[in-house]
């Protein structure tokens, strides 16, 4: 039914993106292959000297309707649907002339509602009707026609013309239309997106579209297969983005080790995420999607040191991440000490990869360095649903804190209670962070009731030999009684940071104050489920 | 540039899915309205004694290639893409006559690719081509087009035209071309979905597609906006999949109550698939996404009073979920002693709605009841990532358990080391669950290291006042050193469920057998972050 090599003799060019082009044009044309194209395409295909075939001259039909209707004509679709073997017959009978590759990229709708300003009539324009009809017609005849959509794919596409005396291979035609799918199915989510999120088609429609669409489309790439997922008996695979924002965890690339799991790729995304909101050399070591231990300090080495010794039982098979480049001596220190699932950090130097060949396990991960972008959009399933959420990339500054207690925290003080809610922000909810001199102390997460959560870290501290007196407290959302306080309080726990916000706020206050505790208010709550 | 009022002279009919179909024909043939067909659809019409015009003799071309190309002709594009006003000369010119209302469903390619026998011919050949184009094509031009994809949509259309003399509104046409563009966006999706997921062009590559494909893509309908997300200061919705299973969270029904939110609709979700592994009336309390209270009993209003007990201070504002009808009693029992966040269960008593009138706050939902269905795929967000995995729907029989230790449980305590296990399976890892008589005694939830979830679990049944002697444990995964079962024994402990597979299985089980400790190895694990 398929031949497997298909010599191509006539090519249909038609590109919104002219990257390549005239390179393309220049080689299929001097392999002697036809060029047949549309509007802006020929023209600079004429202009570059070189023969070019209008399809209005194949069709016999003018372009007409600003462009609306230009290819959307049997003698085109029948060229690039038509069946060699089978319907040579019908080809013949109305002057259909086989097209044996497609080089096509559709209107830049993408770009064009990336613009928050842009007109409802550029974007309804800039949706192509014509583009996709030939991708798909010329992706689903693979076994006879080859369809190209990014020039990214213009130089393999000649290497295998040379390679194959003129013709491309079935394998190839099947990848070029796998991703012919891929890109219409992206570019028709993107419409999907931006038309359901309109409440009426106007300018004003277009300018104020909601976040949320009445349909959300998702298309994401497989990075790898995953050797199982959360569990064993789980089948599961990572995917990224269409286009990960730089910085994030999607863009890393692993130096050495074992392949990572489905519960390396969770927890490493808890440890970089929390790492770099830190402005200073900072360390987070997640244990189980929390954080057992962070610090920040004045190297990499002595944040690492403090945030080991907050919990060491929890820190073994931990997930150890960086916020600066991490050299050889801190990479000795921790594989000397601990056993390490993955290490990620913006960058290593050499000797610092060397030394951790010895532990050829080891995953290690470089993820160039960005600041948080805006603009992620969390998701999580439940049954038959979707949660989809903005994500919490709320930053609270010194100047928002609002002192509730008679007691004022000390500069010192403040500086803790800041370090200890950027911890607490990444400890799943109930939390409690204890910390003192921008180290973490006992980290107390995941309780269904505050105080708990509060005894926990004081438990934790105490098993750990570290001295809580004198340190601060963190809570990822307010106190509904006293109790937390009050636990607090007996741990030695000096001054607190939490949104407020309670029925009960003047009974919590009463208790700090009680207690000689000095309390401030963020007014933002982090929950982290 | 647009009229609000189009009146619809002439229709072009094309469907795959022939509901409704002939009933649509006679009613607009009623009106006066031109009908244009192809196909099938226009041998259904003229068979039902309908006036009908082929496409063919509109575009005065054949269909051709066995119908692959039969639409995609610059007579039925202009006809769909002309804009009233601005190309009438240049239809006048080509003889384009207007088509004003477009009734298309697409190929099947979703039925014949849920067949995992179907060959790859057949996948291919249901990839509907001049479909798509001309719902994009009207869809995009529907200042001056109206266009259905489903029958659903039939009715409406009819009594618009009906109401309008004839005519569709602007607010009509644009909701039906965004239904269009959502639909055209499923149907891409579904194709990229199935074709990058084969190895080869091949009936054994489309019969061994792999489950993940390179491109993932997921279309979600909003069910609602939520007031916010998982804190004040994110925005979030909530969606459903295309075709929610039964018995799933999605299918939810409100009955009264405040809205739903973010944090509701996730603690819901997990309450929900809890419950719904019993066989006989259960009861689940949930509160920040982890269960803090579960029974079975041989009434819903028993399970209720022993899942509180376990721990009435978290109870107190969480999610109560039954996977059995609930009576008047049960319901006033809990809204008389405590605060609730949500209800859930397959029904209620007429008497039992009644009285929760008196909360008026309390958030009831009804969702039918359905056993949990298998393919459900799981997904979460990471830096620009998504990470995917089938369900972890995996069931432990009673004939898996593998004994361990020199003492074997008693047939009680099998009976509660099963209910433990699949309590232990929603509870936030690492999870520890007591429990005796069918009920939770102690639930040590979300520890970076599992002695801290064991130890938890016994602090928690001390404050309930519950007595942990004679209880069972289970734990979500191995335990890595003694120290847990040697905890769990100070506690009472007598029996134990867990994986096993730990390098220090040989020191856990000895421990267990020096404490007089039964325990059982599941051999599977459940971990839940």
């Amino acid at each position: 039914m398929t031949t497997d090599l298909l010599p191509v003799r006539r090519a249909l060019l038609s590109v919104s993106d002219k990257t390549g082009l005239l390179d393309l044009a220049r080689a299929l044309s001097a392999r002697g292959i036809e060029l047949l194209s549309t509007g802006g395409t020929a023209r600079a295909i004429r202009e570059a000297g070189l023969p070019v075939r209008d399809v209005s001259e194949l069709t016999g039909f003018p372009e007409i309707m600003d462009g609306r209707v230009k290819t959307l004509h049997p003698k085109v679709h029948g060229g690039l649907l038509g069946r060699r073997g089978v319907d040579d017959a019908v080809m013949a009978e109305h002057g259909i002339e086989p097209i044996d590759l497609l080089v096509l990229n559709l209107y830049p709708f993408e770009q064009v509602t990336a613009d928050p300003e842009a007109g409802f009539g550029d974007i309804i324009e800039n949706i192509d009707i014509g583009g996709p009809a030939m991708l798909r017609a010329a992706a689903k005849n693979f076994a006879h026609v080859a369809v190209a959509t990014d020039p990214a794919q213009y130089a393999g596409l000649l290497q295998e013309l040379e390679a194959n005396g003129g013709a491309l291979s079935l394998r190839t035609r099947f990848a070029l239309a796998v991703a012919a799918f891929n890109r219409v199915a992206q570019y028709d989510a993107r419409i999907s997106d931006v038309l359901s999120a309109m409440a009426e088609p106007s300018d004003e429609g277009a300018r104020n579209r909601g976040l949320f669409p009445a349909q959300f489309n998702g298309n994401f790439v497989k990075v790898m297969d995953l050797r199982y997922g959360e569990n064993p008996h789980q089948q599961a695979a990572f995917y990224r983005d269409l286009r990960p924002a730089p910085g994030s965890l999607a863009t890393f690339t692993q130096l050495q080790g074992k392949e990572l799991s489905y519960n390396n790729i969770a927890d490493s995304d808890a440890a970089w995420e929390c790492v770099r909101q830190f402005d200073a050399p900072a360390c987070v070591i997640v244990k189980h999607a929390n954080p057992c231990g962070v610090a920040v300090a004045a190297t990499v080495a002595e944040a690492y040191e403090h945030a080991w010794a907050t919990d060491p039982t929890s820190a073994f098979g931990g997930i150890i991440a960086f916020n600066r480049p991490v050299d050889a001596t801190t990479v000795r220190t921790i594989l000397d000490r601990q056993f390490v699932e993955v290490l990620i950090a913006p960058d290593y130097d050499e000797a610092a990869l060397e030394y951790a060949k010895k532990k050829a396990n080891v995953r290690v991960l470089r993820i160039p360095f960005a600041p948080p972008a805006p603009g992620f959009i969390d998701a999580r399933r439940v049954g038959s649903g979707l949660l989809v959420q903005t994500a919490d990339d709320r930053v609270v500054t010194r100047d928002e804190l609002k002192v509730v207690t008679k007691l004022a925290p000390t500069e010192r003080q403040f500086e803790d209670l800041l370090f200890a809610w950027k911890v607490a922000k990444f400890v799943k909810s109930n939390a409690i962070v204890y910390a003192r001199d921008n180290r973490t102390i006992g980290v107390g997460a995941g309780q269904m009731s505050r105080v708990y959560s509060a005894r926990i870290a004081g438990i934790k501290a105490a098993d750990a030999g570290l001295v809580v007196e004198g340190s601060v407290m963190a809570s990822d959302a307010f106190f509904p009684f006293r109790d937390g306080i009050d636990a607090a309080a007996a741990a030695g726990i000096k001054a607190v940071i939490q949104p407020g916000g309670s029925m009960r706020d003047a009974e919590v206050i009463a208790a700090a104050d009680e207690h000689g505790i000095a309390m401030v208010f963020t007014g933002v709550r982090h929950f982290r489920h």
